[in-house]
């Protein structure tokens, strides 16, 4: 496994549980205890997820409070979007080829709708 | 390891040899052959990262074609943009946050500054 910055960031985030533990984050800071109440899974286990998370910057912990609540830090995720961003214009192309197309066929379809109803 | 859509895509992405391929291939098709020269690897070493990139359906190869060239399918890349970007508003609330920092520090830096000046 790879330990370049943006490789771990995206092996944190190939987790349904990770990622949902972003989400929540996102909406506020939580203690891992608040973070295990909606899935159904036991505090180790959100646990070594949550070290996974901190260990790709995605996750801090607050050093101070005895509780330690998490927090998301969105560095990593900026660094996400900016590389998937650079791919943009290729599904934009690709979009843009096929409604092309699609509207190619419906022009075809309505000249041969008009051939049928000049016969009629 | 998780099988879902999203995870396998990340997943994927978690290797910066892979995350190449995908960048030569956003030029246009290549064969596995082709895909070898920047890269000092084996051939079946690239053959084994191409699988995992079309396992997540992230690249596609010709049938028809003896030489069977790839190309880069960019639909997975736009659920991950859209993945993202739902993150968006987290870091740029955080910048804000930390632009303003800046400009009270600055501000502040100023008031010492005018003081420090008409105290001459």
């Amino acid at each position: 496994m790879s330990t370049d910055h943006l490789s771990s960031t995206f092996a944190a985030l190939a987790d349904p549980t990770r990622r949902a533990i972003l989400a929540r984050l996102s909406t506020g800071e939580a203690t891992v205890t608040q973070l295990c109440e909606p899935f159904e899974m036991s505090m180790p286990a959100i646990s070594k997820h949550l070290k996974v998370l901190e260990r790709a910057g995605l996750v801090a912990r607050s050093r101070d409070a005895q509780w330690r609540p998490c927090r998301l830090e969105a560095a990593p995720l900026k660094d996400v979007a900016e590389w998937v961003d650079a791919y943009r214009r290729v599904w934009e192309q690709r979009f843009d080829r096929l409604d092309a197309y699609l509207r190619t066929l419906q022009t075809e379809e309505r000249k041969k709708h008009g051939r049928k109803q000049r016969k009629r």
